[in-house]
């Protein structure tokens, strides 16, 4: 299983694909490590959009906290069921909570969006593992403030949130907190560049314990 | 329910976020309809990316016969369940025969890829609807060629695969076929494209019959 092939002719057009990312982004990303060079590679051949190259920032630290987490089976937690429905090759548990009954009275009580909710949810439930938000700046705001009040057990967050609307500043926030963290600068990001890190991640960690 | 909203702070986010991409895109879009504009606008919301208003190509039968297959809760088959996750409000079936055993099958026998076996698994189970690929070229390759055999029953193609190898010619025959189609030019596309497409004309639909 290599880039979601599983067959001959799927293998052949993941590794070419590859071999033709390499050639476009090699010089952006030739002072990233090997793990984080496979994260870029995976995401722009996830969108076939060299840029990210250039948009992707990963803290020092976020290659190992994350293959730590994973390696220990912590859960992952995903801000919408796309993105969980794209992660499909994990040992541990995978969760989205936005449709959960509990996430939707907290939302409305609070007045705040259900990927918000959803992440008090899971704060309240002792969640401890990787948050991966795709999507919703409203939910990657929330994980920082309960992180910076001592309230969510986070060992790295994913936080490539795509819009016009709240996304680049959330993903500064994060980029600025002590949170192991990835992002993607700017208004760009979703479900495709949040898949395409955690899989890295996962296969990574994978082959490191073959 | 606006753009996966369904509070105020989300609808309100989602409203913002409409009102900006419509100031960056509105002169290229302004020769397309109304339910193409909304197509448009929405790929655009969900990748931030504007380019895709001038990658986007609608052939002149594609939303009139999407919106009527949808009215009759027509199928819509989507190549990997990540698509199929992301379609949250059609009342007809949304199928996706990727991880199916005789699907799996099929591609062993045929050495072709599990998407295009999907296809061939869908001409031979009598399907008729809406296809909608964002990432495997060679299901829609084998979606034409199936059209093209009078083997499959198409009333739409969304046809979005992302990547460096093989999606840009894919969708280049699949403009040049008789079938009614969305194409992204180049190697652009893949899920959240797929997913907009489809979600605005399931709004589109329901707007109009309410």
């Amino acid at each position: 299983m290599f880039m979601g092939a599983s067959t001959k002719q799927g293998y052949d057009i993941a590794d070419k694909s590859r071999e033709i990312v390499r050639s476009l982004i090699a010089e952006e990303i030739k002072n990233l490590s090997n793990e984080e060079k496979d994260i870029v590679e995976r995401i722009v051949h996830s969108t076939a959009d060299p840029e990210y190259a250039k948009l992707v920032y990963i803290s020092f630290n976020f290659v190992k906290s994350s293959l730590k987490a994973l390696k220990n089976n912590e859960d992952i937690l995903t801000d919408i069921n796309m993105v969980k429905s794209g992660i499909t090759q994990y040992d541990g548990n995978v969760e989205c909570f936005i449709k959960n009954s509990e996430v939707v009275d907290i939302a409305k009580d609070k007045k705040i969006t259900r990927a918000a909710a959803a992440i008090e949810f899971a704060a309240q439930n002792d969640f401890k593992g990787i948050i991966v938000v795709g999507n919703a700046p409203t939910a990657l705001y929330k994980a920082i403030e309960l992180y910076n009040n001592n309230e969510l057990d986070v060992s790295s967050i994913v936080g490539v949130p795509v819009g016009f609307v709240g996304a680049a500043d959330s993903k500064e926030e994060l980029k600025n907190s002590s949170i192991p963290n990835i992002i993607t600068k700017g208004p760009k990001g979703g479900t495709p560049v949040a898949v395409a890190c955690v899989n890295s991640l996962i296969q990574t960690m994978k082959n490191i314990n073959r």
